[in-house]
Protein backbone atom coordinates (compact mmCIF):
# COMPACT_ATOMS: atom_id res chain seq x y z
CA UNK A 1 0.00 0.00 0.00
CA UNK A 2 2.82 2.43 0.70
CA UNK A 3 3.86 3.56 -2.13
CA UNK A 4 5.65 7.07 -2.77
CA UNK A 5 8.08 6.71 0.01
CA UNK A 6 11.85 6.59 0.09
CA UNK A 7 13.93 5.85 3.17
CA UNK A 8 16.25 8.48 4.52
CA UNK A 9 19.17 8.12 6.08
CA UNK A 10 19.95 9.75 9.87
CA UNK A 11 23.29 10.12 11.58
CA UNK A 12 21.67 8.90 14.44
CA UNK A 13 22.37 5.42 14.08
CA UNK A 14 20.82 2.93 16.87
CA UNK A 15 24.26 2.52 18.17
CA UNK A 16 24.95 6.11 17.90
CA UNK A 17 21.47 6.22 19.92
CA UNK A 18 22.52 3.83 22.10
CA UNK A 19 25.30 5.78 22.87
CA UNK A 20 23.76 8.72 23.23
CA UNK A 21 21.37 7.96 25.62
CA UNK A 22 23.56 5.26 27.55
CA UNK A 23 20.81 2.95 27.22
CA UNK A 24 19.89 -0.23 25.06
CA UNK A 25 16.14 -0.98 24.10
CA UNK A 26 14.52 -3.76 24.05
CA UNK A 27 10.93 -5.32 24.66
CA UNK A 28 10.00 -7.36 26.78
CA UNK A 29 6.30 -9.34 25.86
CA UNK A 30 4.20 -10.69 28.32
CA UNK A 31 1.69 -13.26 27.61
CA UNK A 32 -1.53 -15.20 29.33
CA UNK A 33 -4.38 -15.27 30.04
CA UNK A 34 -6.93 -12.83 31.61
CA UNK A 35 -6.07 -12.54 35.58
CA UNK A 36 -2.77 -14.09 34.69
CA UNK A 37 -0.96 -11.09 37.05
CA UNK A 38 0.66 -9.37 33.60
CA UNK A 39 -0.64 -5.98 34.31
CA UNK A 40 0.13 -6.34 38.06
CA UNK A 41 4.01 -7.77 36.94
CA UNK A 42 4.18 -5.67 34.28
CA UNK A 43 3.17 -2.62 36.69
CA UNK A 44 5.96 -3.73 39.52
CA UNK A 45 8.72 -4.40 36.72
CA UNK A 46 8.16 -0.85 34.87
CA UNK A 47 9.16 0.67 38.56
CA UNK A 48 11.72 -1.37 38.97
CA UNK A 49 13.49 -0.46 35.81
CA UNK A 50 12.45 3.46 36.31
CA UNK A 51 13.60 3.61 39.51
CA UNK A 52 17.03 3.12 41.65
CA UNK A 53 19.43 1.53 41.24
CA UNK A 54 18.46 0.93 37.22
CA UNK A 55 17.28 4.86 36.26
CA UNK A 56 15.93 3.41 33.10
CA UNK A 57 13.56 4.38 30.73
CA UNK A 58 10.66 2.14 30.66
CA UNK A 59 7.31 2.39 29.15
CA UNK A 60 4.41 -0.12 29.41
CA UNK A 61 2.00 -0.70 26.40
CA UNK A 62 -1.35 -2.13 27.84
CA UNK A 63 -5.11 -2.23 27.22
CA UNK A 64 -4.90 0.55 29.09
CA UNK A 65 -2.87 3.42 26.68
CA UNK A 66 -3.95 1.03 23.55
CA UNK A 67 -6.95 -0.75 23.53
CA UNK A 68 -9.00 2.92 24.18
CA UNK A 69 -6.28 5.08 22.16
CA UNK A 70 -4.46 3.99 19.19
CA UNK A 71 -6.73 0.22 18.95
CA UNK A 72 -9.91 1.93 19.62
CA UNK A 73 -10.97 1.13 16.27
CA UNK A 74 -10.15 -2.88 16.82
CA UNK A 75 -12.58 -5.29 18.29
CA UNK A 76 -12.35 -8.71 19.48
CA UNK A 77 -12.54 -11.00 16.40
CA UNK A 78 -9.82 -13.32 15.68
CA UNK A 79 -8.78 -10.77 12.93
CA UNK A 80 -9.26 -7.59 15.07
CA UNK A 81 -6.71 -9.37 17.67
CA UNK A 82 -4.34 -10.30 15.43
CA UNK A 83 -4.29 -6.14 13.99
CA UNK A 84 -4.25 -5.58 17.74
CA UNK A 85 -1.04 -7.49 18.43
CA UNK A 86 0.53 -6.80 15.10
CA UNK A 87 0.31 -2.39 15.87
CA UNK A 88 1.27 -3.03 19.38
CA UNK A 89 4.21 -5.17 17.94
CA UNK A 90 5.26 -2.40 15.63
CA UNK A 91 4.69 0.03 18.62
CA UNK A 92 6.67 -1.56 20.75
CA UNK A 93 9.65 -1.86 18.34
CA UNK A 94 9.54 1.54 17.98
CA UNK A 95 9.95 2.26 21.74
CA UNK A 96 12.71 -0.14 21.70
CA UNK A 97 14.41 1.40 18.83
CA UNK A 98 14.08 4.68 20.92
CA UNK A 99 16.24 2.89 23.54
CA UNK A 100 13.61 2.68 25.79
CA UNK A 101 12.54 -0.75 27.53
CA UNK A 102 8.99 -1.74 26.06
CA UNK A 103 6.89 -3.72 28.46
CA UNK A 104 3.58 -5.26 26.41
CA UNK A 105 0.98 -6.67 28.39
CA UNK A 106 -1.51 -8.55 26.53
CA UNK A 107 -3.22 -11.60 26.37
CA UNK A 108 -1.74 -12.24 22.92
CA UNK A 109 -3.20 -15.60 22.29
CA UNK A 110 -1.97 -16.88 19.07
CA UNK A 111 1.41 -18.59 18.31
CA UNK A 112 1.43 -17.10 14.73
CA UNK A 113 0.74 -13.36 16.55
CA UNK A 114 3.93 -13.49 18.78
CA UNK A 115 6.12 -14.91 16.47
CA UNK A 116 5.12 -12.46 13.77
CA UNK A 117 5.83 -9.55 17.15
CA UNK A 118 9.33 -11.52 17.38
CA UNK A 119 10.14 -11.58 13.90
CA UNK A 120 9.43 -8.09 13.55
CA UNK A 121 11.83 -6.92 16.63
CA UNK A 122 14.56 -9.11 15.06
CA UNK A 123 14.27 -7.65 11.51
CA UNK A 124 17.83 -5.91 10.37
CA UNK A 125 17.56 -2.36 11.54
CA UNK A 126 18.57 0.79 8.61
CA UNK A 127 22.17 0.91 7.92
CA UNK A 128 22.85 -3.22 8.57
CA UNK A 129 22.29 -2.80 12.33
CA UNK A 130 20.69 -5.65 14.14
CA UNK A 131 16.93 -6.01 14.91
CA UNK A 132 15.91 -5.19 18.94
CA UNK A 133 15.97 -8.20 21.81
CA UNK A 134 12.46 -9.74 21.93
CA UNK A 135 11.51 -11.44 25.59
CA UNK A 136 9.36 -13.17 25.25
CA UNK A 137 7.40 -14.14 28.89
CA UNK A 138 4.49 -16.19 29.65
CA UNK A 139 2.49 -15.69 32.85
CA UNK A 140 1.09 -19.11 33.56
CA UNK A 141 -1.45 -19.89 35.55
CA UNK A 142 -4.15 -22.83 35.25
CA UNK A 143 -7.19 -21.25 33.56
CA UNK A 144 -9.30 -22.49 37.04
CA UNK A 145 -6.97 -20.11 39.02
CA UNK A 146 -7.54 -17.39 37.02
CA UNK A 147 -11.19 -17.83 36.49
CA UNK A 148 -11.65 -17.99 40.93
CA UNK A 149 -9.32 -14.67 40.74
CA UNK A 150 -11.86 -13.10 38.13
CA UNK A 151 -10.86 -9.23 39.25
CA UNK A 152 -13.29 -7.87 36.83
CA UNK A 153 -15.97 -10.24 36.46
CA UNK A 154 -15.14 -11.49 33.51
CA UNK A 155 -14.59 -15.36 33.25
CA UNK A 156 -18.18 -15.32 34.63
CA UNK A 157 -19.59 -13.14 31.86
CA UNK A 158 -17.89 -15.48 29.61
CA UNK A 159 -19.52 -18.38 31.20
CA UNK A 160 -22.76 -17.19 31.10
CA UNK A 161 -22.08 -16.24 27.03
CA UNK A 162 -22.38 -12.59 27.73
CA UNK A 163 -18.95 -12.27 26.24
CA UNK A 164 -18.02 -14.12 22.94
CA UNK A 165 -14.62 -15.94 21.93
CA UNK A 166 -13.02 -15.32 25.58
CA UNK A 167 -9.57 -16.90 26.00
CA UNK A 168 -9.09 -19.69 28.10
CA UNK A 169 -13.24 -20.23 28.02
CA UNK A 170 -14.68 -20.30 24.62
CA UNK A 171 -11.63 -18.88 22.37
CA UNK A 172 -8.03 -20.91 22.34
CA UNK A 173 -4.67 -19.99 24.28
CA UNK A 174 -1.98 -20.97 22.57
CA UNK A 175 0.81 -21.91 25.21
CA UNK A 176 4.00 -20.26 24.31
CA UNK A 177 6.91 -23.17 23.03
CA UNK A 178 9.80 -21.56 24.27
CA UNK A 179 9.42 -18.41 26.12
CA UNK A 180 12.25 -16.93 27.42
CA UNK A 181 10.83 -17.01 30.67
CA UNK A 182 8.15 -18.85 32.45
CA UNK A 183 6.32 -17.81 35.48
CA UNK A 184 3.88 -19.51 37.56
CA UNK A 185 1.95 -16.93 38.89
CA UNK A 186 -0.08 -18.98 41.07
CA UNK A 187 3.26 -20.33 42.92
CA UNK A 188 5.57 -17.13 42.12
CA UNK A 189 4.55 -13.93 44.11
CA UNK A 190 4.76 -10.50 41.78
CA UNK A 191 8.31 -9.41 43.69
CA UNK A 192 10.07 -12.33 42.95
CA UNK A 193 8.51 -12.63 39.31
CA UNK A 194 10.21 -9.17 39.09
CA UNK A 195 13.42 -10.14 40.42
CA UNK A 196 13.71 -13.17 37.99
CA UNK A 197 13.28 -11.09 35.04
CA UNK A 198 15.62 -8.44 36.33
CA UNK A 199 18.03 -11.04 36.66
CA UNK A 200 17.60 -12.29 33.20
CA UNK A 201 17.77 -9.10 31.69
CA UNK A 202 20.89 -8.38 33.51
CA UNK A 203 22.68 -11.80 32.34
CA UNK A 204 22.04 -11.10 28.87
CA UNK A 205 23.77 -7.67 29.61
CA UNK A 206 20.78 -5.73 28.37
CA UNK A 207 20.28 -3.44 31.69
CA UNK A 208 23.93 -2.37 30.93
CA UNK A 209 24.81 0.81 29.66
CA UNK A 210 25.94 0.59 25.68
CA UNK A 211 29.81 1.23 24.79
CA UNK A 212 30.54 4.90 23.95
CA UNK A 213 30.71 4.65 20.64
CA UNK A 214 33.70 7.54 18.78
CA UNK A 215 31.21 9.83 16.37
CA UNK A 216 29.29 11.08 19.23
CA UNK B 1 -15.36 -1.54 19.86
CA UNK B 2 -12.92 -1.30 22.82
CA UNK B 3 -15.07 -3.62 25.43
CA UNK B 4 -14.06 -6.13 28.67
CA UNK B 5 -11.44 -3.09 29.24
CA UNK B 6 -10.79 -1.57 32.63
CA UNK B 7 -8.27 0.97 33.48
CA UNK B 8 -5.73 0.09 36.09
CA UNK B 9 -4.10 2.63 38.07
CA UNK B 10 -0.33 2.48 38.51
CA UNK B 11 1.84 4.31 40.89
CA UNK B 12 3.99 5.87 37.99
CA UNK B 13 1.67 9.00 37.46
CA UNK B 14 3.01 11.28 34.84
CA UNK B 15 4.33 13.49 37.27
CA UNK B 16 6.10 10.72 38.95
CA UNK B 17 7.17 9.48 35.62
CA UNK B 18 8.47 13.30 34.79
CA UNK B 19 10.61 13.26 37.65
CA UNK B 20 12.53 9.89 37.85
CA UNK B 21 13.19 10.39 34.11
CA UNK B 22 14.43 14.17 34.57
CA UNK B 23 12.83 15.16 31.38
CA UNK B 24 9.27 16.17 30.53
CA UNK B 25 7.58 14.55 27.43
CA UNK B 26 6.38 16.52 24.42
CA UNK B 27 5.18 16.49 20.39
CA UNK B 28 7.02 18.48 18.29
CA UNK B 29 4.63 18.07 14.76
CA UNK B 30 6.01 19.21 11.84
CA UNK B 31 3.53 20.08 8.71
CA UNK B 32 4.31 20.80 5.73
CA UNK B 33 4.09 20.02 1.38
CA UNK B 34 6.26 17.48 0.52
CA UNK B 35 10.29 18.40 0.21
CA UNK B 36 9.03 21.19 2.11
CA UNK B 37 12.12 20.68 4.42
CA UNK B 38 10.35 18.61 7.60
CA UNK B 39 12.25 15.45 7.35
CA UNK B 40 16.19 17.42 6.98
CA UNK B 41 14.84 19.94 9.86
CA UNK B 42 13.55 17.24 12.11
CA UNK B 43 16.72 14.95 11.82
CA UNK B 44 18.76 17.65 12.83
CA UNK B 45 16.23 18.84 15.68
CA UNK B 46 16.36 15.18 17.24
CA UNK B 47 20.20 15.21 16.79
CA UNK B 48 20.01 18.38 18.62
CA UNK B 49 18.21 17.54 21.76
CA UNK B 50 20.00 13.50 21.98
CA UNK B 51 22.89 15.75 21.92
CA UNK B 52 25.26 18.39 24.59
CA UNK B 53 24.02 20.05 26.27
CA UNK B 54 20.65 18.71 26.01
CA UNK B 55 21.52 15.27 26.52
CA UNK B 56 17.39 14.74 26.23
CA UNK B 57 15.54 11.57 24.76
CA UNK B 58 14.03 12.47 21.55
CA UNK B 59 12.71 9.70 18.79
CA UNK B 60 11.78 10.86 15.28
CA UNK B 61 8.00 9.52 13.36
CA UNK B 62 8.74 9.81 10.03
CA UNK B 63 7.64 7.99 6.54
CA UNK B 64 10.48 6.12 7.20
CA UNK B 65 9.88 3.82 10.48
CA UNK B 66 5.62 4.33 10.29
CA UNK B 67 4.65 3.83 6.86
CA UNK B 68 6.97 0.84 6.36
CA UNK B 69 5.54 -0.42 9.62
CA UNK B 70 2.91 0.41 11.47
CA UNK B 71 0.74 2.38 8.87
CA UNK B 72 1.64 -0.66 5.79
CA UNK B 73 -1.52 -1.47 5.64
CA UNK B 74 -2.70 2.25 4.43
CA UNK B 75 -2.84 3.71 1.32
CA UNK B 76 -3.39 7.43 0.75
CA UNK B 77 -7.04 7.97 0.05
CA UNK B 78 -8.51 10.83 2.37
CA UNK B 79 -9.63 8.22 4.52
CA UNK B 80 -5.99 5.98 4.92
CA UNK B 81 -4.61 9.57 5.11
CA UNK B 82 -7.24 10.39 8.09
CA UNK B 83 -6.50 6.98 9.43
CA UNK B 84 -2.40 7.31 8.96
CA UNK B 85 -2.49 10.76 10.83
CA UNK B 86 -4.87 9.16 13.73
CA UNK B 87 -2.23 6.81 14.61
CA UNK B 88 1.03 8.64 14.22
CA UNK B 89 -1.17 10.65 16.66
CA UNK B 90 -1.60 7.94 19.12
CA UNK B 91 1.87 6.40 19.42
CA UNK B 92 3.33 10.17 19.26
CA UNK B 93 1.68 10.65 22.41
CA UNK B 94 2.20 7.01 23.80
CA UNK B 95 6.17 8.37 23.30
CA UNK B 96 5.50 11.91 25.15
CA UNK B 97 4.06 10.67 27.78
CA UNK B 98 6.90 8.33 28.35
CA UNK B 99 8.67 11.57 28.58
CA UNK B 100 10.57 10.91 24.92
CA UNK B 101 10.04 14.44 23.03
CA UNK B 102 8.60 12.96 19.97
CA UNK B 103 8.93 14.40 16.79
CA UNK B 104 6.67 13.70 13.90
CA UNK B 105 7.25 14.47 10.29
CA UNK B 106 4.55 14.21 7.92
CA UNK B 107 2.47 16.64 5.62
CA UNK B 108 -0.59 15.81 7.52
CA UNK B 109 -2.73 18.48 5.23
CA UNK B 110 -5.83 18.89 6.80
CA UNK B 111 -6.52 21.06 9.61
CA UNK B 112 -9.16 18.60 10.84
CA UNK B 113 -6.30 15.82 11.24
CA UNK B 114 -4.28 17.95 12.57
CA UNK B 115 -6.88 19.48 15.01
CA UNK B 116 -7.49 16.01 16.31
CA UNK B 117 -3.52 15.30 17.10
CA UNK B 118 -3.56 18.21 19.14
CA UNK B 119 -6.64 17.27 21.19
CA UNK B 120 -5.36 13.47 21.99
CA UNK B 121 -2.51 15.62 23.48
CA UNK B 122 -4.08 17.82 25.63
CA UNK B 123 -6.61 15.33 27.19
CA UNK B 124 -6.44 15.03 30.86
CA UNK B 125 -4.23 11.85 31.85
CA UNK B 126 -5.23 8.98 34.04
CA UNK B 127 -5.55 10.77 38.10
CA UNK B 128 -6.44 14.05 36.59
CA UNK B 129 -3.17 15.26 35.34
CA UNK B 130 -2.84 17.32 32.22
CA UNK B 131 -2.27 16.26 28.35
CA UNK B 132 0.95 16.47 27.34
CA UNK B 133 2.18 19.45 25.35
CA UNK B 134 1.62 19.75 21.13
CA UNK B 135 4.02 22.18 19.52
CA UNK B 136 2.55 22.48 15.70
CA UNK B 137 5.39 23.71 13.29
CA UNK B 138 4.14 24.57 9.69
CA UNK B 139 7.49 24.20 7.81
CA UNK B 140 6.04 26.50 5.14
CA UNK B 141 7.58 26.88 1.19
CA UNK B 142 5.51 27.79 -1.66
CA UNK B 143 4.88 25.01 -4.21
CA UNK B 144 7.05 26.51 -7.19
CA UNK B 145 9.67 25.91 -5.03
CA UNK B 146 8.72 22.99 -3.26
CA UNK B 147 8.51 21.42 -7.05
CA UNK B 148 11.57 22.86 -8.13
CA UNK B 149 13.29 21.08 -5.56
CA UNK B 150 11.40 18.13 -6.34
CA UNK B 151 14.26 15.69 -4.43
CA UNK B 152 12.38 12.27 -5.41
CA UNK B 153 10.75 13.25 -8.23
CA UNK B 154 7.09 13.07 -6.84
CA UNK B 155 5.77 16.40 -8.18
CA UNK B 156 7.37 15.36 -11.79
CA UNK B 157 5.43 12.40 -11.23
CA UNK B 158 2.12 14.15 -9.99
CA UNK B 159 2.21 16.39 -12.83
CA UNK B 160 2.05 13.75 -15.32
CA UNK B 161 -1.20 12.18 -12.98
CA UNK B 162 1.21 9.14 -12.34
CA UNK B 163 0.43 9.81 -8.52
CA UNK B 164 -3.28 10.99 -7.73
CA UNK B 165 -3.69 13.29 -5.04
CA UNK B 166 -0.69 14.69 -4.51
CA UNK B 167 -0.56 17.47 -2.09
CA UNK B 168 -0.62 20.78 -3.33
CA UNK B 169 -0.50 19.54 -6.68
CA UNK B 170 -4.14 17.27 -7.23
CA UNK B 171 -4.61 17.56 -3.13
CA UNK B 172 -5.07 20.59 -1.21
CA UNK B 173 -2.95 21.39 1.56
CA UNK B 174 -4.58 23.64 4.43
CA UNK B 175 -2.57 26.21 5.60
CA UNK B 176 -2.26 25.76 9.91
CA UNK B 177 -4.00 28.94 11.24
CA UNK B 178 -2.43 29.36 14.54
CA UNK B 179 0.66 26.93 14.06
CA UNK B 180 3.17 27.58 17.52
CA UNK B 181 6.12 28.20 15.10
CA UNK B 182 5.82 29.29 11.21
CA UNK B 183 9.32 28.82 9.34
CA UNK B 184 9.92 29.55 5.89
CA UNK B 185 12.12 27.13 4.67
CA UNK B 186 13.12 28.27 1.60
CA UNK B 187 14.65 31.66 3.97
CA UNK B 188 15.30 29.93 6.66
CA UNK B 189 18.50 27.34 7.06
CA UNK B 190 18.66 24.40 8.72
CA UNK B 191 20.30 25.57 11.35
CA UNK B 192 18.66 28.52 11.53
CA UNK B 193 15.19 26.25 12.27
CA UNK B 194 16.69 24.24 14.79
CA UNK B 195 17.77 27.40 16.65
CA UNK B 196 14.35 28.89 16.27
CA UNK B 197 12.50 25.63 17.65
CA UNK B 198 15.02 25.00 20.20
CA UNK B 199 14.58 28.62 21.67
CA UNK B 200 10.80 28.20 21.41
CA UNK B 201 11.11 25.14 23.10
CA UNK B 202 13.48 26.59 26.24
CA UNK B 203 11.36 29.71 26.25
CA UNK B 204 8.63 27.28 27.44
CA UNK B 205 10.43 25.46 29.60
CA UNK B 206 9.75 22.36 28.15
CA UNK B 207 13.69 21.41 27.99
CA UNK B 208 13.87 22.05 31.83
CA UNK B 209 14.36 18.94 33.87
CA UNK B 210 11.17 18.89 35.95
CA UNK B 211 10.92 19.31 39.99
CA UNK B 212 11.67 16.31 41.73
CA UNK B 213 8.26 14.71 43.63
CA UNK B 214 8.33 13.34 47.18
CA UNK B 215 6.87 10.09 46.81
CA UNK B 216 9.71 8.97 44.29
Amino acid sequence: MATNITYHPSPVTPTVRSSLRRQQGLTIWLTGLSASGKSTIAVALEQALLRKPYNLSAYRLDGDNIRFGLNKDLGFSPKDREENIRRIAEVAKLFADSCTIAITSFISPYRADRDLARQLHHAERPGGEPGVPFVEIWIDVPVEVAEKRDPKGLYKKAREGKIPEFTGISAPYEEPLKPEIHIRSDQTSVEDSVKIIVGYLEEKGYLSAPPEVNEV
